[in-house]
């Protein structure tokens, strides 16, 4: 190995977007998003191992970023991710992500990659690995308000994983609605434009809200909500921002992912801190149940969490291990002696310094 | 552009380790050090602009990962960093480090770097700086206790920003002090090995321990160190590790970056929580005293705080622009409409897809 080569240490696979966007059409979309919920299904049933603390966020005028960290004691993973609900308007993702998984016993990062198409992939496969455990089991038709960017990751997700078969759009801007009813084209999946909110949710057993203004909105007012629904209500995720009347969620059996966060950012930043919410893993594992009835409202309360994160990058790396479809980046000095970084530095000194 | 080249915005300039060793004999490493100390100089001075967190730690038994996030309102920066004292027995290093900068307003990042070769960089050029304001004025002789990675970066940047002249090198390990000894013949400095820390320390009026063990231990006894020494103790960095007795802090006036981190991790978690400290940045703009007299043992408790890393990742994200040595990583997906994020992926299917 000369001494301008990066070591073999030092090099971590990266998955750019282009690679990502292979794996998931090598796979398949709706396999992807099959696969994907058994991995954090997996970690969900070992929840308790897990370091958990609410992300870190610094706040701005304009959105947030925040990072977003989690270990299960052998490997540790982290998100950057950010939330702008102006970026759309200057010809920006809203929210865009990258992720990091590394060795915790060494500290060397083994894996970078994209997470903006990772995020709409894991967390469509969060929302409907909650709903097969709580919507009503006969439910095939979904109404989805709000149809930006996550809005098709939602309606292929639940086709795949809880056989929805009929999705009901609306947006209050209806070229998103028609961009999204295209690209469901050739999904599977009758797909109705609808004109309001209450008409997409006519006959849906299970109702997605995932819009992205950064305010306190009301997406759904109590009188559009029947029993028996399932809410899928992953728009609201930061302080400040929500979807749902209050009322609806007094009305509602609420599940969550990890209270201490969905406190702050979830639907429930409208309710005492102490209002009772069911943790999605314990429903997951047997220990708390799920849909009592018929006729029950069940709210999933999605904010997104590290641990969903940390499935998917596991994911990923999985698969790219599989497929060796990465680059690698020369992230990290190796010199030959480890105390002997200076000398490193030393060796690449060009013969005649340009100054 | 066609539908399989990343799009413009999502292309973020990366410096690899190789690159950052270009630009750092570009700029020739005395050069280097010097202006990166003015960047830290120049954060340090805007200090109560920042968004300021102790960093986030995940401890485990070989060791910690941390993220080091802070901002100054049009700038985000982070760092990721890992500290495993065990590494070099397996030929890796102790500690490794990446960065990310991004831009406040839209979240995008603008640079991800390699950072373990950077961070050798402002650690050194920090502690150098808070000598500068410290350390007696005539000193020309510095002790380095610990011969490791940090141990060369330290002899340079107190050369280059404190004049510096003569080195006294120890370590437990005479390998490492043969290491830095050789790293730093054609320096400028006189360098002399010595057998015990007693020997290094002889007429040094500058005292740095950068030892790397995660343990609390005494380099430093109380009856070595005499009146007026500066010292610089960079080594203690983590709860748990120490470098100094506590009877020399006991002496002497004592100089941090941020207290609520330093008291968890420098030398003064061995003293009292409400024991007094001096912000090195309020020495910078001339709110707080340095040096008072030639008499006094200054201690610089110097843990590395995220501002630092902030400046220097500044200094790089400058000097790539002036250079246009840099990969561009395709990490953030750009669809020509932000909403349709879904509609990217559906143009990048395969024409026959192989599953």
């Amino acid at each position: 190995m000369s001494a301008s080569d990066p070591g073999l240490l030092s090099l971590v696979p990266f998955v750019s977007v282009d690679a990502m966007m292979r794996i998931v059409w090598d796979i398949g979309v709706e396999r992807a998003l099959t696969e994907l919920a058994a991995y954090i299904e997996e970690d969900f049933r070992r929840w308790e191992l897990f370091d958990k603390t609410p992300r870190i966020a610094a706040h701005s005028a304009e959105g947030v970023i925040e990072l977003m960290p989690t270990s299960d004691g052998a490997t540790y993973g982290f998100k950057y991710v950010n939330g702008h609900p102006k970026n759309a308007a200057a010809g920006r993702q809203t929210v865009t992500a990258f992720g990091v998984l590394s060795h915790v016993d060494s500290g060397y990062p083994m894996l970078i990659s994209e997470m903006t198409i990772l995020t709409a992939l894991r967390t469509a496969a969060t929302s409907a690995l909650a709903a097969r455990a709580l919507a009503p089991p006969q439910a095939r038709t979904m109404a989805i308000i709000g149809n930006g960017a996550q809005c098709e990751f939602q309606a292929v997700a639940f086709k795949a994983i809880c056989g929805v078969e009929c999705v009901r759009l609306y947006d209050i801007d209806p070229r998103a609605t028609r961009k999204a009813a295209a690209n469901l084209e050739g999904s599977g999946l009758a797909v109705v434009a609808c004109g309001s909110s209450e008409g997409a949710i006519l006959g849906a057993e299970i109702v997605t809200t995932c819009t992205a203004d950064k305010r306190f909105a009301t997406i759904l007012t109590d009188n559009m909500v029947g029993p028996g629904v399932h809410l899928n209500a992953i728009g609201g995720d930061c302080p400040g921002k929500t979807e749902l009347h209050r009322d609806i969620l007094l009305r509602s059996e609420i599940f969550v992912e990890y209270p201490p966060q969905t406190r702050i950012e979830g639907e429930i930043q409208q309710l005492p801190g102490d209002y009772p919410v069911t943790e999605l893993w314990k429903v997951l594992t047997g220990q708390a149940q799920g849909r009592r009835d018929a006729r029950q409202i069940t709210l999933f309360d999605g904010v997104g969490f590290a641990i969903e994160d940390f499935s998917a990058l596991r994911y990923i790396r999985d698969q790219v291990a599989r497929t060796g479809d990465y680059q690698k980046l020369d992230l990290l000095a190796d010199p030959d002696d480890p105390r002997d970084l200076y000398g490193m530095l030393l060796r690449h000194r060009p013969e005649s310094p340009p100054k």
